[in-house]
């Protein structure tokens, strides 16, 4: 137990304080504070000293330097069982500070309100931070709170313990605080980085904030949690059970298929974070059917997710089957009334969810791969057509949609597509040819053989036999990366089947 | 330009101090100093006031408070272009510090070196965090060099500049200085979550060092990199071409089966960073014949991990096949000599890689899933054999090393296994139906059907039918999760077909 004599308040967030000011009175705990704080300390009718009369140096540098005083650091600093330092306390004329209540100014708010850097720069606290670490450092006979949430507690404590607080309480709040601390130079550090365009420092720190603890992870047997850059979620769930990290996981890789697709066009099933079926029909009932097509037996217990609000007609349909999942840039209130009477479905707005993260990054035991998103908007100018067949235009169109899918199937990737719409997928296999059959055995097995078939792929055909497999079975148009020393072989194949060859400029794997 | 006329120096990292006060006494730049460092620049015959006589103020608490004084703080922080900030100098007689050179005591070396709490504790910098936080937030008119290896940038500004600095340079060193911030108190703040078993806090701080800019991602139009905890990877690179970034995906996900196979045993090869073979054979190319006949089509440039050191056999055997990397516990010198005929071949050294990080964590937009790794070791008592049927010893055996391969493919995954090697992976499927026939499909093809064939599942089956298609094609054995409101169904039907079936307690996805 550490009985409290003398307190410092400093904080940026005023709310609370009168029940905190009440209790630190009862336990005749003394205050001191200054500017705002001060004031309102004051305004509150509490007794209170101003930092510079408590350090007799007066206040300068328009408060740039108040609390950088050896009498407010050492009195902090301290260590209560140590004869030495008690002795250049008493020395000195210092007094303890056993309680240090700041919290700093939101920085992160200031970022969101401006881009005026000057205004940035001047809101980085320096005397907060270092009466925080100085007392979290000495957690041992001083108590430190950094966040209005911590006041119940402090209060409870000094009521439990007739102005004391107990061992355990203080170290857990000096362990939030170089937390608090932690992330607050990494804000300033994340913007200076940004603002430079340094996206590989020699030091890269990542930052989120706990969203919600999650039931478990990929498997019951993991922990697990999700945690964002913002304090909440960009999606917002509308019905039904608590999303589990799966779910989180297909929805993510949803919403990255989805936010490629036309404005509000488009729909996308997910299984197992790779998709079974995707369309970009206009209407949005034909766009769900062939979606659902490509794959019926997969979409089952699949993710839905539509790049356009979702309305009555396609609610009904939805209803039809059972999905863990369904995301919609928003819901007509009849859709809504429909879909919520599966109480356990899970609905999604997504409406609000923009791709804006430039890096993603994934670990691997004490590693971390950074690197930036798959992001390329196609445009004609990235195709050549290599074969001596010209595309139409409506196969010019599909191969875009299919090669736009493929980038989002797990590695090896092959798409086929017909009228705007997946007709057999092929992913996850080691071998190229393997996807290409399982592409071809989907779209034989579930009867979407076309005229007008055309197939992308995510890498560049090693060997003929590949594009061979696909042309065998109606394909009569595929794009492709370029890049094998069997691309010549490839394209005079191509030209004794009359099929259209494109080669695009990138590949696309996913793992 | 900045004319820098007196600097502030109290560094922990003592090395190349006496090229850089030759550069600043030819400048003519005053220096202030304290403790070790301030005996240090006196023994090199250079002049320095120490801190205590600059200040005023004794040294207290052992040295616990020797900066955190007005006179230093305003020295840094006063805005030179402001009047009342001049006069407030001047007034208190205070003087200008223009250059602030402050490493922080190694904190990560610390936490190396003892497990001491109190030690650990009183290693936490307060004064050097302080003064470089002030010289960061005030770059428009100070410099902070927080890094000997930044001295020699600093000596050419000052030569370049007649010292003074330029905005740039003061700038970027501020940016580097509140990375250090933040990453000091990042390491404090993990140790104390760490200490305290606190794995999801509020605030959830992640940092790595750059280890090396890759030459892209996953593919050429994505950037990247690779970070680690430590200032080095825990691998090493005997050989070959540059690592790329899939072959660093490829490397962790081969190092995670690898790790889990029983000690100094087995062989793993991967490809799109998920198994096409494995096998945990005694005799070295035994193991590694069997794993790459599994499926010696996608073997074909891809990752061959050794949880062994790495012999003259087998690498005469490794050299016959084109491979991006070969992964061993180390290699024979005879192997390595082989090995590095092929000059491009990656050779990778991981007996020094230990699985020791409990999280994994990925990003997806400005969203983080953290998780605990599937590291489950498995014993017999996990078991629950439900078929009437009993499995043998070799079955039993058989069917955990197929399960444990299982929990490392992309789900939905399906293993088949024989004398303790893979026979046939089917892997990525969005249907466990679709896995179960690729992994039937591939075993026909290589001809790996035996008498003795059994399958693992990552999940439950949902129906009989993939059960069904295994045990037609020869399979004697089967293990799955439990869970499926068919499980009865899935018991008759091993009754029936007098099928070995165990239900294993935990679900093993892998996205």
């Amino acid at each position: 137990m550490k009985k409290i004599k003398r307190a410092l308040i400093s904080v940026s967030d005023k709310k609370y304080l009168k029940p905190l000011l009440k209790s630190l009175k009862k336990f005749k705990i003394e205050i001191i504070s200054s500017g705002g704080t001060y004031k309102r300390i004051r305004k509150l009718k509490y007794a209170c000293t101003d930092v510079s009369d408590y350090t007799g140096s007066g206040e300068i540098l328009n408060g740039r330097i108040k609390t950088l005083h050896p009498k407010i650091h050492a009195g902090i600093l301290y260590k209560r069982n140590d004869k030495s330092h008690c002795q250049d306390l008493i020395d000195n004329n210092f007094k303890n500070i056993d309680l240090v209540i700041v919290n700093f100014y939101p920085f992160e708010e200031i970022l969101k309100k401006t881009s005026n850097h000057k205004k940035i720069i001047e809101n980085i606290d320096v005397g907060g931070p270092t009466m925080v670490r100085s007392a979290a450092k000495n957690y041992d006979d001083v108590t430190v709170i950094t966040s209005t949430s911590q006041y119940e507690e402090l209060i409870s404590e000094l009521y439990k313990f007739k102005g004391s607080t107990s061992q355990d309480f203080r170290q857990k709040m000096s362990r939030i605080a170089f937390t608090e601390t932690a992330y607050y130079d990494t804000l300033i550090s994340n913007y200076f980085n940004k603002i430079n365009n340094d996206i590989f420092p020699e030091k890269k720190i990542i930052y989120g904030n706990l969203i919600e603890k999650l039931r478990y992870g990929e498997n019951p047997h993991q922990e697990s949690a999700i945690y964002s850059k913002n304090k909440s979620l960009n999606i917002e769930q509308l019905n039904g059970k608590q999303l589990s990290y799966n779910n989180y996981n297909d929805i993510f890789a949803a919403l990255t298929i989805s936010k490629s697709l036309p404005a509000n066009t488009g729909l996308a099933i997910i299984k197992h974070a790779s998709p079974c079926g995707v369309s970009i029909l206009k209407n949005d009932v034909e766009c769900y059917k062939k979606a659902l097509a490509c794959d019926p037996l997969s979409a089952f217990g699949g993710v839905v997710s539509c790049n356009f609000k979702i309305g009555k007609k396609l609610a009904i349909e939805l209803n039809k089957l059972f999905l863990e999942v369904i995301i919609g840039n928003n819901f007509d209130n009849e859709a809504l009334k429909i879909l919520k009477k599966k109480r356990n479905l899970r609905l999604v707005n997504a409406s609000k969810f923009n791709p804006s993260e430039i890096l993603k990054f994934s670990s691997a035991n004490e590693n971390i791969l950074v690197q930036s998103e798959d992001n390329k908007v196609f445009t004609k100018r990235d195709f050549k057509v290599v074969s001596k067949k010209r595309p139409t235009k409506s196969q010019f169109d599909n191969l875009i949609f299919a090669l736009n899918v493929c980038r989002y199937v797990k590695s090896n990737g092959v798409v086929l597509a017909s009228n705007k719409s997946t007709i057999g997928i092929g992913s996850g296999q080691p071998s190229r040819l393997d996807s290409c059959q399982i592409a071809i055995d989907k779209m034989k097995k579930f009867k979407l053989t076309s005229s007008d078939i055309v197939a992308a792929s995510d890498a560049f055909f090693p060997f003929v036999d590949g594009i061979e497999k696909l042309i065998q079975s109606g394909v009569k148009a595929v794009v492709q990366p370029a890049g094998s020393i069997n691309d010549k072989k490839i394209i005079k194949f191509a030209n004794e089947t009359n099929t259209v060859l494109i080669f695009s400029k990138t590949r696309h794997f996913r793992h």
